[in-house]
């Protein structure tokens, strides 16, 4: 089949073997799959990606010496079952699926792995207990945002949001996109959210976000501020007189940004007993002042992934439209635009998120 | 009045006036004052110190160039009302109190200021609205632990200590062993603790941990696994078969050390879903890998100090025996010993807490 592989520390296209369903396996055809830029990063800092999969106790790391097919966002049809399946899900069927393969021995990433191809090639090895069949009419392009938009919804339940919290988004890449559109899935007002990049701040509207903010501008603590006073005055807590006010909600950040530097800065910046919520993938060592958490009994929670659960969800929620994942799609490419979309996608301006389509001539 | 003072980053004994009480306010005479690693890493790193303070927030930073009298681990006797103070408790009266002077214009520090002298000095001046009265039977010197003691008992809490968390406390200095005291007040069995100090696992055996570990000989999270294991196995969660059993209790890790790079040793050691509870007072800057807390879900937080009513509730605890200090006092001084007090206090294998006694000749 064909797919992008990465090879000697470069994406190239290239024939390789179809992959073979073992038991509980499926096969399927990869439909369309989103460019995540944990990709871009595993591409660009190879080595750096493997050794901190290493360290975090991964027990099966990428050997960079072979092939990987990377793309972990897709949307597939059924086109074999392969032995020891159930067959509840008939040829033809679209589906997605959580990246991961369930194995006797543990499990496998998707994507990730010299030994599973992911959505950058036409075909793919699924578990049938993972699929989750895409409803009728439910675009494949708008179902392949099932597994980055179930990141927000995770990102927010992990950090275990409180109704009273006010929000403050740091970073309106896709990650900071899928946190706005999983705070409006839950009725959140206001949403607060800062990006330096004007065209991320307008998807940011378009996802839910309330008030936007150029921290180039102006300190997105100003509106946050703003967007924390307690609406009604009557729950808020009582001050001391020489406080200066009003009384403020609790602050909850997340951390979308994945940059080294950025969540001292937000240590920094924070009121006392801020939550953040460390979102962005920073796979660089990342310097902080502890003394800064300390003095204001600050939390940072990091997150990661989703559960079963909340995957489902997120496609559900995607399909009747409680997620808008239209202003998303700012691109689409075949296999061979593959390595000019990795090149692409590093200007914020231009895009949000390229689909990957390997059918696509 | 005599005191240590902090002056041209030296301590030195000086004559200096005696604070004058305001509104609220008495003055009492400094019967005893523990030494607090905090207090050694403020004269030793003082510019640090204030850095830390200042990017903090803090509004009333010390001033290095003037004249700083520490002190925060207090047991005093009320010697003079101020002017609009209740006289609720008489002169003579034993009283602790959080090291805090409560003003019309916000809280100040006792000890960490050029204008509050702290407990390295003959006199201080309190707001009365925080003594507490040290119960007859106490003394005055064990009375003089309940703010380091407290310190353990508010990071359990804020740490949000659960019945089936399985603790390890990694340092056993004065901070990680008032955790230890605070674990062993809660009847939480077993608390494993690690040190590399002989003397200091002693100490940690003494106020209630069950379990010591040297670094240097083994990992303490061998010992912890042990510990982790379901008594009731019937409580633990299933495992799926290929993950190595068996099922361990939730970590919950005091990070009582407070030197840079510790953090990221325990976030690399931590498994899936570890608390880590941040309690050691780390002011320089320090390095993490966010990856190791992302891809294990860590959870971190910092905490600080004390509520009233912990405060409180220890000064009470230590009078009923259930915080044992005893073994914690390994030596008085009087002001004329401080300085070298601070030398000795580099070695663990000497000492655990130098207590102040300004009266002493």
């Amino acid at each position: 089949m064909r797919a992008v592989v990465m090879r000697n520390r470069k994406l190239e296209v290239a024939d390789i073997p179809v992959p073979e369903p073992g038991p509980g396996e499926v096969l399927v055809k990869t439909l369309a799959c989103g460019i995540c830029g944990s990709d871009l990063h595993a591409l660009k800092h190879a080595e750096r990606f493997v050794e901190a999969s290493r360290r975090a106790g991964n027990p099966r790391v990428m050997d960079l010496s072979r092939d990987v097919v990377m793309g972990h966002e897709f949307c597939a049809e059924i086109v074999d079952h392969g032995p020891e399946t159930a067959r509840t899900l008939p040829v033809g069927t679209r589906v997605c699926s959580r990246p991961t393969l369930v194995r006797a021995t543990g499990p496998q990433s998707i994507g990730y792995s010299n030994d599973n191809p992911g959505g950058y090639g036409e075909f793919m090895r699924l578990s049938e207990a993972l699929l989750l069949p895409v409803p009728g009419d439910l675009s494949t392009e708008h179902a392949a945002f099932t597994e980055p938009m179930a990141v927000g919804v995770h990102a927010v339940a992990r950090g275990r949001f409180e109704p009273d919290d006010a929000p403050l988004v740091i970073g309106c890449g896709p990650v900071g996109l899928a946190v706005i559109a999983a705070l409006k899935l839950r009725n959140v007002r206001p949403i607060v959210a800062a990006d330096f990049s004007p065209r991320r701040r307008a998807l940011a509207l378009a996802l839910g976000a309330d008030v936007v903010v150029d921290p180039a501008e102006q300190t997105p603590w100003q509106s946050w501020r703003e967007a924390a006073v307690w609406r009604d005055a009557s729950r808020a807590p009582a001050l001391p007189p020489w406080m200066p006010g009003p009384p403020l909600r609790p602050a909850l950040v997340y951390e979308c940004v994945g940059v080294p530097g950025v969540l001292d800065q937000i240590m920094a910046a924070s009121p006392r007993g801020t939550r953040i919520v460390v979102v962005g993938v920073c796979m660089e060592p990342d310097t902080i002042s502890p003394m800064l958490g300390i003095s204001k009994e600050l939390n940072l929670q990091f997150v990661l992934g989703y559960t079963p659960d909340e995957f489902a969800a997120t496609l559900g929620d995607i399909a009747r439209g409680a997620i808008p994942v239209a202003p998303l799609l700012t691109g689409t490419v075949g296999l061979d635009g593959v390595p000019q979309a990795f090149e692409d996608l590093g200007s914020p301006e231009r895009h949000a998120k390229i689909l990957v389509e390997p059918g696509r001539v």
